[in-house]
């Protein structure tokens, strides 16, 4: 493993997506050999079943069947994607990883933190990050920005209430505690220009 | 929990599809409240994970993703349907369950049984069968059945071969010793009247 994995993590409306894009091509401009992906997704078994995940329509889904199905989408993209680009010596940029599933599934829908990273050993073995950002913004602006953005396609997660998105930012909380060295906060809530300074440093900083 | 969840185990070409509907009328008719269901599937969420992993298409699928994708039907079949269903007193004839799991990823993908049955106890808890017929007949018998019945749909599993089948077999035979009084075996290599015969009285006897 020569690579660098590093997951982009947060909550609904902090910017990750949009920065994790840019900061690709900043670093492909100076030489890196990058990819960028996310979760759950990133290639077709994946893909299909995030559309199961996301469906609005499915508001009868569990929360273990939740779990269990970011668990499942999750191995299929370490195997053909991630996992491979490592080998290759690439700079993965991943858009959400295991930290989301240990907030949501875990913390905010209360299943456990310890029991969903056990299911996730079974998932991932010892391919933890070796960096990730979390984008830090308080649920309430995070939702505004969601709210002010008219494109932005609505998934069945968009429908939870503040209450579940303010439970979700304490279990990243919890997991920068748990994580403290792989675990890097990013002040998200300022212009998108210092967001991506500082998160391009921190990258630059952690591979060279 | 007041009713009796029985499930339905074996390798392919057993006949369990057929004998579960035929006892289903039978108990039907003798004034028993039964309901039949099926894994993976039963219910919308998990059907649309059964087209995901049944999918010819899919033969990038990799075995632990495969063993998550079942959990997570199975775990929102048993929460929509299966608990509600026994709660209500019913008899649950269940076309497949765990053992299922353990006996194809567990065993004959190599997971591990015990690995399989650990990410199973998420999903179930303590909600094991009350009764599991395993219907006995040589994979070599069963394929030839399956091969023989043109309308029957083909799906990635059948796309296995012999050696795979064999596995599953001497797979289920572990699952016998390691729960014996659950597990009981149906002689599957005879005509399908005395098949029948048999598995309602085994089932007559369990729930007088």
């Amino acid at each position: 493993m020569s690579g660098f994995f590093i997951t982009f993590e947060g909550g609904e409306g902090a910017g990750k997506t949009t920065i994790l894009q840019a900061i690709a091509t900043r670093l492909t401009d100076r030489g890196y050999d990058v990819i960028t992906t996310r979760e759950p997704g990133g290639i077709k078994i994946s893909e299909k079943i995030r559309d199961i995940i996301h469906d609005p329509d499915h508001t009868e889904m569990e929360e273990r069947t939740e779990a269990l199905l970011y668990a499942a989408a999750r191995r299929q993209h370490l195997v053909e994607k991630v996992l491979p680009a490592l080998e290759q010596g690439k700079i993965i940029l991943c858009d959400r990883f295991i930290d989301s599933s240990l907030a949501y599934q875990g913390y905010a829908r209360g299943l456990g933190i310890d029991e969903v990273l056990s299911i996730n050993q079974f998932v991932i073995g010892d391919c933890m990050p070796d960096l990730t950002l979390f984008f830090d913004i308080t649920p309430k602006k995070g939702l505004e920005r969601i709210a002010a953005n008219k494109d932005r396609e609505r998934n069945r997660l968009d429908l939870e209430n503040l209450g579940f998105h303010e439970m979700v930012y304490e279990g990243y909380q919890i997991l920068k505690d748990k994580f403290p060295n792989r675990i890097q906060t990013i002040d998200a809530d300022q212009s998108m220009d210092l967001v991506e300074r500082a998160v391009l440093d921190r990258i630059i900083n952690f591979i060279k």
